[in-house]
């Protein structure tokens, strides 16, 4: 059994990356990470499932000895993905989907060079425009804050492995689904030549 | 014009990246970046053509300021590229070449993350032995001690952005010219959503 590998998908709001993502996940072999939480566990949780639970000291240690590959505050309770969960879903194989921001994407790579970045942009800045618009979600004026604030994120995007069109979905989970399946066969090659030395 | 992009090419000794590298800068746009060093100028060379000249405390300031990509001392001299005179070369369009073992390889990739790093594999560890003893360079315990290191290389590979098989040499290079046309178009894209907003 290879190794799986992983995956940050990010991009400027409206690009499609969430849609992208839950198709990804109808794979057999594509998983989310379980995040880790300070906040309580509710009924019908499950530890290590539903997240990972522990209390604010710990999760600020976590942070400061860099074993928390990103992670957010709301509402008073950090949330955030521990290294070591995905280090392990993909020692057992399994190729593991994260999809943040630009930032928190750009921080997971210092953390873990080896995580393939897949940066999704949409065809055209009006289409960008027309999707938020109809999504109905923002109004008008942070509809361009948004635009606005893709500005850096478009700057950053050498930095990562692949950009990707998001024009049309099929096509776009299509050509995700081949990044994915190159990158677990370079990963066996290169086993294969370790185990012929 | 478009920025251009760099290319940095490593892999174990005897995969062939020196005649990868010969051959991709036949290309018209595909350029070696031009070093930096502390030896004597000698009759012929030109200053920012064959090397850029400086004195040993120069270099070591650049070094210490992170100001150079990577370098080596060889009989007493050093010899390194300065970060500016890549960047330089980028902002005119030219895409630049650099081949590097894979420590040097690394550290590029830490002072220009979007540096583009190619890994260049033989196509099993028997055909490199093969080519390491037709090429009579080293003896049968140094080509086994190389073997040897290459297992650190690769195991670096998944750090890198694409692994390519050197298994005939024409293949090879259309491989490398196609990676370096997609970044290209990459770049022009982003460039366009950038105009756009």
């Amino acid at each position: 059994m290879s190794k799986g590998s992983l995956f940050v998908i990010s991009g400027p709001s409206g690009t499609g990356k969430g849609t992208l993502c839950t198709e990804l996940l109808k794979q057999d072999n594509i998983f989310l990470s379980v995040s880790a939480t300070t906040r309580d566990k509710r009924v019908g949780e499950t530890e290590g499932v539903t997240y990972y639970y522990t209390d604010t000291e710990s999760f600020k240690k976590m942070i400061d000895a860099g074993e928390m590959l990103e992670y957010a505050v709301y509402s008073g309770n950090y949330y955030g993905t521990p290294k070591k969960a995905v280090c392990d879903m993909l020692e057992e194989g399994k190729n593991v989907i994260l999809e943040i921001e630009a930032q928190g994407a750009l921080k997971v790579k210092d953390l873990l060079p080896e995580a393939v970045l897949i940066f999704v942009v949409p065809p055209s800045i009006s289409e960008l425009r027309k999707r938020l618009t109809e999504r109905g979600r923002e109004d008008s004026a942070e509809i361009e804050r948004r635009i606005e604030a893709a500005k850096w994120e478009f700057s950053q995007s050498p930095k990562y492995n692949y950009v990707i069109v998001n024009d049309e979905l099929t096509r776009c989970v299509d050509e995700t689904l081949s990044i994915i399946k190159a990158a677990n066969e370079r990963q066996q090659m290169i086993e294969r030549l370790l185990n012929e030395i």
